[in-house]
């Protein structure tokens, strides 16, 4: 009997990801929520009436979805994603991702209370650190400094809330940056690679970067969906953990190997309209929860910076 | 020069003791913002052109105060509260107690941005807590069990995210249980004094109880007010401060409080409607931030008690 795994905001960046990794588990029946047109690429993986156009801030729907499908496992990643503009959307941020977390667990609180269920939130969570704290375990003060950050404390919040009072089998999870191909220029390492590109291509003179000293945690996107489908498999309910590589590398860091990639000289700008109101430091993963459960992230930043520039290529 | 005040949720339980409390100061010129009719009782405390009705969801109307106004101080205690059926209202308190904070703090980022505001949140975020690690801190992992919870958790940190992004001047404050006169039956103290005077009066035969176990923290909201009055005045902005007497006392000794105050024999029944989803065994503060500015609670416990059941006699 082969089990019903959903994967919420499917067809999104990491959506895809996870599709491709997860497909290859012939155990797997594989359904995706997804938001708005679908990508080509899926049409290999997962046949069309598996693909559920569907709104998660409409209840109804979610409701529907949920009780026909009652999945074994669902892969909560739909969420509206807005970290550099989250202050001018802030109203919509909030609510869209409020809403449609309380959507998914009251459907499964009524249909499905036996799903497992990897609620993906996000290390933005945590925002300002002090330099002893560092690197951030899951025990860490919430500091956020932007109202996407809130959303996605209000997301994680509410699944703690359902765990506890309604015993759903849900596990927290708070990712730190993870890169790839089809990731969208709204984030660095994507507008790094694609302005390269560009400028290789003749259509465009110099890279224009926001501030260049924050420290991040780079995971590939595709280390990152094995660590989803490990906690799936043995995270425990109602815990929550860090993913992330457990190494800090600055952006300057960062764009030095993504340019040293290059086929061209690259000129680099700095673009006031890219620095934020407030801005992070420093971003290190303390990964011992999820390390202790037998993850580590297995593929060079050089070979996924590579990656991910070799895509922006074949885009132009 | 007068400072001019603003109480968000003037008249409401806190807001009418706070409002009292802070009428004293000749220097003060204070306005409140209610919520529907205002009660009788602020007739000699505040004249009418100074009660604003006005719902804080309404971004409009609340840009509109503010921008008139320009308050040196805001006691932002605004809020829908209801821990009891927060389920049930889940989305309703979400959305508004997510909402009416976002539009207050645009509000003064974009018209005020100078005003000191305190930002009323609650020590029902903190959620559950193992023994060891009572009394709660302000640093205590955010572990909320129900959705109004959630909703503070959410206002808490907005306040922080427009704190560092923008400078805005927000202490934020997570008081324990607090009581008093004109506190509603929503609360277990209010609910326990009101059947006791009913029960004097003839018109009740058993006083109802939820869970007794759980024990709390309780303050006077009169000790409360000051509370505020001091963070208002020595908060450092950015931080949070707990307020609670670091004193916990389970449910049924309070209960056993109060019964001896009673003048005729209490009979006490369990009533499964009032247990909830799920419960927080232990809530104590931590108050070492506070008493450090120089605050204690000063009203004896019975005191309150005493003054409680008194008024529930007076409204039958």
């Amino acid at each position: 009997m082969k089990k019903t795994v959903l994967i919420t905001g499917g067809t999104g960046f990491v959506g895809s990801h996870l599709t491709e990794f997860l497909s290859q588990d012939q155990n797997l029946d594989i359904h995706l929520t997804a938001f708005g047109p679908k990508p080509d690429f899926f049409s290999n993986l997962i046949s069309d009436e598996k693909i559920h156009n569907l709104d998660l801030t409409d209840f109804q729907a979610t409701t529907q979805l949920i009780k026909v499908l009652k999945p074994d496992q669902i892969y909560h990643l739909a969420s509206f994603a807005a970290v550099g503009n989250s202050f001018e959307q802030a109203e919509k941020i909030l609510i869209n991702n409020t809403i449609l977390q309380l959507n998914l667990l009251e459907a499964l609180k009524i249909h499905s209370p036996k799903s497992k269920v990897l609620s993906i939130c996000s290390a933005d969570e945590y925002g300002l650190s002090l330099p002893q704290e560092i690197p951030i375990n899951e025990t860490h003060e919430l500091r956020p400094v932007n109202p996407y950050a809130v959303s996605k404390i209000s997301q994680d919040m509410l699944a703690h809330a359902y765990h506890v009072s309604f015993g759903l089998n849900i596990v927290r999870v708070r990712p730190f940056n993870h890169i790839g191909e089809r990731q969208t220029v709204a984030f660095a390492v994507s507008a790094f690679a694609k302005q390269i590109a560009q400028i290789e291509a003749g259509q465009l003179k110099t890279l224009k970067v926001g501030n260049l000293q924050s420290v991040r945690d780079f995971t590939d996107v595709k280390d990152m969906v094995i660590a989803y489908n490990l906690l799936m498999e043995k995270g425990v309910g109602g815990q929550v953990y860090n993913v992330g590589s457990g190494q800090g590398l600055s952006m300057s860091e960062v764009l030095n190997l993504l340019v040293k990639l290059a086929k061209k000289p690259v000129v680099i700008e700095q673009d006031q309209a890219r620095m934020r109101p407030s801005d992070i430091q420093t971003m290190v993963a303390d990964n011992s929860k999820i390390t202790a459960l037998g993850w580590c992230p297995r593929i060079p930043l050089k070979q996924t910076l590579q990656r991910v520039l070799d895509y922006w290529r074949a885009q132009l």
